[in-house]
């Protein structure tokens, strides 16, 4: 039998425990090209809200009774397909399921970083370190120099955003809640500055921590953090929309203050950015990523749960963040 | 005597006829490298109001007693550069003045078209038709079959880019305020279609008018109107902020509702032009539009106002609306 952690009703707002239930179904039987991967991790993102949200959104959002969308990572134990053997390791979107069954659509990569744990590819070597990455380069397009802020900074991409952002010549500032994600961002993630958004005023705090101004925003909040930084942008800046985190519903759509004369006084640009547009450019970063991680460069902090009963709750937990890393299920 | 008009006060919002005062001085001598220009025409622009307010700006405010600052086009009657000769005609920061002296680098370029008139160097072969096309190309990147959707669309920047982006190969859709704006719109600068913000429920007509959603947004305005154009965005969208004129104040800062979300889902780019930023590419711009002009392809409109003493209340005049075309001022 295979446990699978299923949507039983849709949400407004965040995800929570009750909206999901955990069923046993049987081993389903494998078509010609498909695989059988037995899951090792199971990935749990923030971005997760809008693939099941009844929204607007960059996906058809994930339909009641059926398998929660995510990534995850595993072994081959069967396959049909011509291009995957028994054994090999692969991510991809297999859901929060035991084992999952797929066609090779659904598979990302083959992961070839053996040397190092297998759960980084559902983090600094997967979806939220490729984020990182290509979010930064090809959106933020950061020159030596810059100062590039980050908010989240302490998170699964804003570490990753800050310490990239640092290889590559810039001048980092993160922006976290609370004194621990601040020292956390000095110490562990080497930023230049950390402001704490929960203490004092950000608007003076910014200022001061970015005397220059702002030329890349790296934003995973949206909300009163980014309208504190908008009028600190310098000319030319580049806003990577990256997430929305500090918005907990779009249902009444939220206001704030406008962003146009931001923009058009500081010729800056914001764009939003999602992944699954890049995903040509997938590998190549990985490979990349892993340099870093090997080489000391790019370090990255985990939040392991355990086993398939922990997914209910998991998605509601980030949103209380009560999480310290990239969070993930370990089967 | 020269006779100029001069910033008396810093107004708040809109400049009025009382901020301004026409002063007579003696004519200035001329130093080495200076020519003296005979104004014929000077230029009356939105962004006027920007250059008066004392509140962050791409570039110092007018200073209070000074000449008001302004494009104009004339002829040298005088001159001590090796560059420029007697006759020749020249458009640049002249000022609201009858006659300026001005160094090479108040000059923005030479007035080679002599077989269009004069006056064009101020609006569809000046400031507003290089600010369409070069906004446009540039920030806007339109492709053939694209949507093109242009606010103030009849306005001197608007209807030259509706008519550039028509020639680009593009679908326009154009947003006016009245009936009158809306059927020149159709029948003078071509539009596709043309949608009254004046009257109905702008949202549904939007949705009527772009029914594969909006390519690209050519925005002048900023407010109620763009809010309704942001949910229509299509995938890979980008946004020219071009000017804020539905804006009258800035102080206190206005809200409106959130665009990082349209900007995520839609993985769409917002971005702000200033014209200053690209005068390395205004003849070459100019070259391009006086051909458009000449092979009647790109038509304009133009409102003509006479002599010096119209130049107090030619600013307020324009946010009453009360221009159809290009303001000049007649000298």
């Amino acid at each position: 039998m295979n446990r699978q952690c299923i949507l039983i009703s849709r949400p407004t707002g965040v995800a929570q425990a009750e909206n999901f239930a955990i069923v046993e179904t049987p081993e389903a039987v494998l078509g010609d090209g498909q695989i059988r991967v037995r899951n090792a991790f199971l990935s749990v993102e923030p971005a997760m809200r809008g693939w099941i949200a009844d929204a607007g959104n960059y996906a058809a959002p994930v339909a009641i009774g059926s398998v929660m969308r995510a990534i995850a990572v595993g072994e081959i134990i069967e396959s049909r397909s011509a291009d995957y053997a028994l054994g090999e390791y692969v991510t991809g979107w297999f859901g929060w399921q035991e084992q999952a069954v797929a066609d090779a659509s659904a598979i990302i990569r083959r992961v070839t970083e053996t040397d190092l744990p297998l759960s980084l590819s559902l983090g600094v070597l997967g979806i939220n370190g490729v984020t990182a990455h290509l979010a930064l380069t090809r959106i933020g397009e950061p020159r030596p120099g810059d100062t590039v802020l980050v908010s989240t900074a302490a998170g699964a991409v804003g570490s990753a955003v800050g310490q990239i952002a640092k290889l590559l010549g810039c001048r980092t500032v993160g922006i976290a809640g609370g004194a621990d994600k601040v020292a956390q961002c000095l110490s562990r993630f080497r930023y230049d500055a950390a402001i704490d958004y929960k203490s004092g005023d950000i608007a003076a705090t910014l200022t001061a921590a970015c005397p220059d101004g702002v030329n890349v925003y790296f934003d995973n909040v949206a909300g009163a953090i980014s309208d504190a930084v908008y009028p600190k942008l310098a000319i030319g800046a580049r806003v990577v929309v990256c997430g929305t985190a500090s918005i907990t519903n779009w249902d009444p759509w939220p206001t704030g203050p406008r962003v146009e004369r931001h923009l058009l006084v500081k010729r800056a640009r914001m764009q939003g950015f999602v992944i699954f547009d890049h995903m040509d450019r997938y590998s190549d970063s990985v490979v990349q990523l892993a340099e870093w991680v090997r080489s000391g460069q790019l370090v990255y902090d985990e939040d392991i749960l355990d086993s398939i009963d922990a997914c209910p709750d998991a998605l509601a937990g980030l949103y209380r963040g009560e999480n310290k890393g990239k969070r993930v299920i370990k089967l």
